[in-house]
């Protein structure tokens, strides 16, 4: 089946926006933590964000400018630190319930049962139930242009997570950590590793990785 | 497990990558097809693809510069277009091959077996084994400034995909498409949905969606 431009600017607004949000494949589904400063928590689900670098360690994520994370981005500009956590299996629909349109003055952590938890490096609130948790410094924001989003980029300070899924080669097997993988809008889906491959290399056929 | 910024940064450096590309949680696994003005034919993996906005239908990803995708943003800039084609469970090791160096006048289609088709729309070569295809035009390319990778942004102007799985309500099932999901640098993993979550709303027990 072939959609063409004028085929896909046609689309029911739902129907396009469930469609267009499937195209990209499997999601990471993290909560960013943030605070104001006036310890006001916020907590909201993204599925945007993507690795960047890891020398130096940086991680980035698209905050929209009409979704209910809008606190979000505020938050990180005033205190210039955030958190991402990862979704889990046992916690799942706490996570999507943050979606939810909240006041300023309410927390997503008091409205959904998941817990704020405090490291002594920075202020954003890390979630309890998470088995990822990774604490960042805002180093860059700027705005896409063509749709007023904001990409923002934390450098990555610190990292909270069990030392036994660690692998020999610095793996973390975020599988056995009952991460949770996203697709569309709403979609929530377990995972179940086929292999690790070797590292690429030309006129070599691909083969399992042995660590 | 407690990990410092000194502690991250004092890893051994196979062990940081592993380790920082683990973090982010699982990500999209898809194949970028290009063209040179000499018909060279170039194809990628990447996993850094995300969802930017259903209307206008874009999407990005993050090209890095010390990467074997280099040959990808200078044929996209050449020609203004490329193609996201999603990784399946059938051909993952394919698709993991298309990461090796090879010379810029090597297209990884005849080196990996993965096989090009070509839409009447775009230039830019299709993957025939892929179930979702994507053909999108670049409508703005910049730099992230702390750590020079480049931030390509395309507009959706063409999407090719079996419509017996695209559900009522426009929300591809893209694992009943077999695409796989990735982990850190190498791991390859199938998804078992748990279930679709209604939209959420304040005040409101998190439910199944029905459509």
């Amino acid at each position: 089946m072939h959609f063409s431009l004028p085929d896909i600017e046609n689309m029911d607004h739902r129907f396009k926006v469930n469609f267009i949000n499937s195209l990209s494949g499997f999601k990471s589904a993290n909560l960013v933590g943030s605070i104001d400063k006036n310890d006001q928590h916020n907590l909201a689900i993204i599925s945007s964000v993507f690795h960047l670098g890891a020398d130096p360690a940086l991680m980035g994520f698209i905050n929209r400018p009409d979704s209910v994370e809008r606190h979000t981005l505020s938050n990180i500009i005033e205190t210039g630190f955030f958190t991402l956590n990862n979704v889990t299996q046992s916690m799942y629909k706490q996570a999507h319930q943050t979606s939810a349109r909240y006041a300023k003055t309410e927390s997503e952590f008091d409205e959904t049962g998941l817990i704020p938890i405090f490291s002594n490096t920075i202020a954003a609130p890390y979630v309890e139930q998470s088995t990822v948790r990774i604490g960042l410094e805002l180093v860059e924001q700027s705005q896409i242009k063509y749709n007023n989003t904001h990409l923002v980029i934390g450098k990555i300070v610190e990292v909270i997570v069990q030392d036994n899924v660690i692998q020999n080669d610095g793996y973390i097997d975020i599988e056995q950590l009952n991460t949770v993988a996203v697709s569309g809008l709403d979609n929530y889906h377990t995972t179940h590793r086929l292999e690790r491959l070797a590292y690429a290399k030309s006129g070599v056929q691909p083969k399992p990785l042995i660590i």
